[in-house]
């Protein structure tokens, strides 16, 4: 990557399409946005959403924290593996152990980074660290040189950057830089920043600094108080050429910059903002869905670009405004972010070559086995189902793909529900090869089935989420219901789909109990020797 | 209302708790927010909103569009007796039957006003409106002047003013002020606008405009590329003393500037920001929760200030920086926007007494049979549920008032289900007295209650959403169902709490059923006479 030639000051009347600057996007939905409570995802998982990333032009994936676990690591290493062109970053402390695994994990791939970071205020100094700040530059020296010596794209993290003191936070730039740093990050950890102070942090730093013309600076924003995509956009007018941001704005407490409205807002705004991604932005609706779906974090109807409701205007009645010019009401086109009309693709007369030229259509490509398998489940869907459209589809491949490899499964299930009660269950599984059927009462339908599913698999891990949403419309759509369980120190998201909403929630239970008993294992596994990952050591 | 002292160009450095200027809360919930596809709200649940918002502190509540139906005009009138304290204002196109019937609305109001507003945009002018500016300036005359014969406060907005030339938009606000305007609003329409363009609009029309200083500037900000929050700031920066906003920023398209996020912004850089709001942010939590129900809109995870994850830090993991210091994580107190612990309340030997006083806790305040109601459900909710929580409590309540007035409701339901099928729902309904048993069968146990409620209550609506949560943690736990029907021209969202999914789901769907019955009744009864409203003739 090249640096990026800084011009402070640009305005909008020099902005043409020649002198687009390129920004580049820097995302962290594997690692910022995995890490944030709740939203962990598999190491299947992780493999598909940096696929995407990589094929919608994503300039550098941050992969995960190859230190924090051996999951990790493996879901680092194998991403470093197999992605043909973003760079791929692993996130290290400023700890020689974490900086030696985290250049293990990259060192695959074709443009490895080492992005490695230390807490620069004073705040985090005192109460999080202990150390003076000559302590910290001492360790910066330390842990750049180290990391250089590994690869040579180092990215380094002043961690609460934006609560440092301008003159601290300079020479701790000024020694990453000198160590080899080739991008300085400058995050806001805490989502603290207005606009303009993060501007001039950026504007002071890289007029203060040696070596500042040398380095790609870049921008992380949390949007604590709302302001994270418009901190990006100021970073940049500051002179910062790369942005760090998480799919749906996924990440700790209220998330990281959205990618989509960053690429969006540049793209968008084209006529007063002198810069250009490289994002194929038709990409940022699949995008969305899938990171909705692994992390298990819905997205609320009126969020910017990928929201259900982001270009509806209210149906029904007569559009007027709409109709006579789409520009009166709308600055984007619903295509250029992914946006398409519901497809009613195919009935049950459809054969295997109709459903897999759809399958090739959606993007899936499944082995034989799976693909007979999704092929019966499609015949029953359409049995059972009046339309199926692309989104039924999707919900059932998906659903498929989730339990590959799983120990546990659901065989047969009936319920006998309603104002009556006690609710009963009656669930046979496939354990491992065996099939295993039991009965249960419980408070309503679903805890009758969860209570089922326990008695089979015993577990001590508690319900902390339980969500439907219908997959299409109409009374006869598809339920996809998400589950999240919690166990001392673990959290697994689980999914299933079914039109049956009982059905779905048993495998969504089952397929969260499947990867709760994965991440057992991990944790047991975890490296040793390493000191432990505890909250907030992340930028 | 004071017009405000415009000190442009103050910096952080003058900035003292003595020096904060006030800046008006304008919440538009019930009538941007209300008029977002999908989120229209009952009478019943207006009045709460509004009663909720006044107490929260909101300056001046805009409770509808009067015109528009029977319904809005009467919410408006209703809100405007009942409010003690917040301006009410009503909306108004540029038509004198509009104006007339505004102030006919919030006449009954202590501080009325009337909100009018019209296009200034070329782009509006030409395939909306079809009408040159100079036409245009004089409709700002004859309606402005209209409006101030009725009430003495008038806004006046600029529809698409961020893509309004500045000459034309002071023409505009000049004609405004001149005919007696006390607010001008400045809408960022379409979202369009960056924060650097919004505050030079504002402080150009200022500067420029004769009796600018006379008056207050008002923002209001759609989120289309996520920079409401910025901009809404940038409009204070620029001069603007009035911020247009909604609860969860519920809104057209991406919504509008969150109120959440306005206020917590200017209360958590008090530091640099020299201006204070009169909003009591504690009850923000619950402001988001009540609208996120009314509306059928969900809240994501990690949206910023209410999202439920935007106070937590990853579980289970030693939480080291935050135990050692609050702050080296956290920019706010998570009971300063209304969080607190969970609370276990009560069992099933709590009494009536007991169950009353956590009723006034909640904010609840029941007649003498919705308690008793109330009462007989929690004690069959301890008996089907472990523990009973403050969300507990307040999801059989507010069930319990969703079904206060409706015309059919679900008395009873059996449900046999599960992967074997056909699925079959068996319900009993009490319509206007009668009751009724029927029975059908459905492509899942939700398709076929359903299918059973239409057998009774026969339409012809759609559903375009199904969705389930759980009110608490653990398997028991009540599941609440949003359900969202459409019809030619009409919306309607139904919710319903139970234990029992499918029973909540049946709840759900006949309040839904119940309400577009209303509304139907409603659009019978529309003004006639008035030009009908259609989308994109709101600001």
């Amino acid at each position: 990557m090249n640096a990026p030639t800084h011009t402070q000051g640009q305005t909008a009347a020099v902005s043409t399409a020649a002198a687009k600057e390129r920004v580049v996007i820097f995302d962290t939905t594997l690692r910022d946005g995995e890490q944030s409570a709740g939203a962990s995802m598999t190491f299947e998982e992780k493999l598909a959403v940096a696929e995407l990333l990589d094929e919608m032009g994503v300039d550098i994936i941050e992969a995960g924290f190859p230190i924090a676990s051996v999951g990790d690591f493996e879901a680092v290493s194998e991403i470093a593996r197999r992605t043909d062109n973003a760079v791929i970053a692993g996130l290290a402390r400023a700890i020689s152990a974490d900086i030696a695994r985290c250049g293990e994990a990259v060192r695959h791939a074709k443009r490895p980074r080492i992005h490695t970071f230390v807490s620069t205020s004073p705040i985090h100094l005192k109460y999080q660290m202990n150390k003076t700040l000559d302590q910290v530059i001492e360790i910066i020296h330390g842990t750049v040189t180290q990391a250089r010596n590994l690869v040579e794209d180092i990215e380094w993290s002043a961690m609460d950057a934006t609560r440092t003191p301008i003159d601290d936070l300079c020479r701790c730039v000024e020694a990453a830089i000198r160590c080899g740093a080739t991008t300085i990050n400058l995050p806001d950890t805490v989502g603290y920043a207005t606009p303009e102070e993060y501007e001039a942090m950026f504007r002071s730093v890289i007029e203060r600094v040696p070596g500042a013309d040398k380095v790609v600076f870049s921008a992380h924003c949390h949007n604590d108080l709302g302001l994270a995509t418009a901190n990006s956009l100021a970073a940049l007018r500051g002179g910062a050429r790369q942005i760090e941001c998480t799919v749906n704005g996924l990440g700790e407490r209220a998330g990281n910059a959205a990618l989509e409205e960053v690429v969006m807002a540049i793209r968008t705004r084209a006529d007063i903002l002198p810069y250009a991604t490289g994002i194929k932005t038709p990409m940022l609706l699949q995008a969305s869905k899938l990171v909705s779906t692994v992390s298990g974090f819905p997205v609320q109807y009126n969020k910017a670009i990928v929201g259900k409701n982001a270009f509806a205007h209210e149906s029904g009645i007569h559009q007027d405004g709409m109709l006579k010019n789409m520009e009166t009401y709308e600055i984007m086109r619903p295509a250029d972010v992914g946006v398409k009309a519901t497809n009613l693709v195919m009935g049950k007369h459809s054969g295997r070559h109709a459903f897999k030229e759809k399958l090739k259509e959606l993007g899936y490509e499944l082995g034989e086995n799976a693909f007979e398998d999704a092929f019966k489940r499609f015949k029953d869907l359409a049995d059972r189902k009046k339309h199926v459209y692309d989104e039924d589809v999707e919900a059932l491949v998906e659903d498929e793909i989730a339990t590959i490899g799983e120990n546990g499964r659901v065989m047969a299930l009936t319920v006998i529900a309603g104002t009556g009660g006690p609710q009963k269950a009656i669930i046979t599984m496939d354990m491992g090869g065996t099939h295993v059927t039991r009965e249960a009462n419980g408070s309503g339908p679903v805890d009758a089935t969860f209570n089922a599913i326990r008695s089979i698999w015993p577990h001590e891990a508690k319900l902390s989420l339980y969500q439907v949403h219908a997959v299409t419309e109409g009374t006869d759509a598809q339920a996809e219901v998400s589950i999240r369980l919690e166990e001392t120190g673990r959290i697994a998201t689980g999914r299933g789909a079914d039109v049956d909403t009982l059905v779905a929630s048993a495998k969504a239970y089952v397929s969260a109990l499947n990867k709760l008993s994965v991440r057992r294992q991990r944790s047991a596994s975890e490296v040793t020797g390493a000191e432990p990952v505890r909250v907030g050591e992340r930028v």
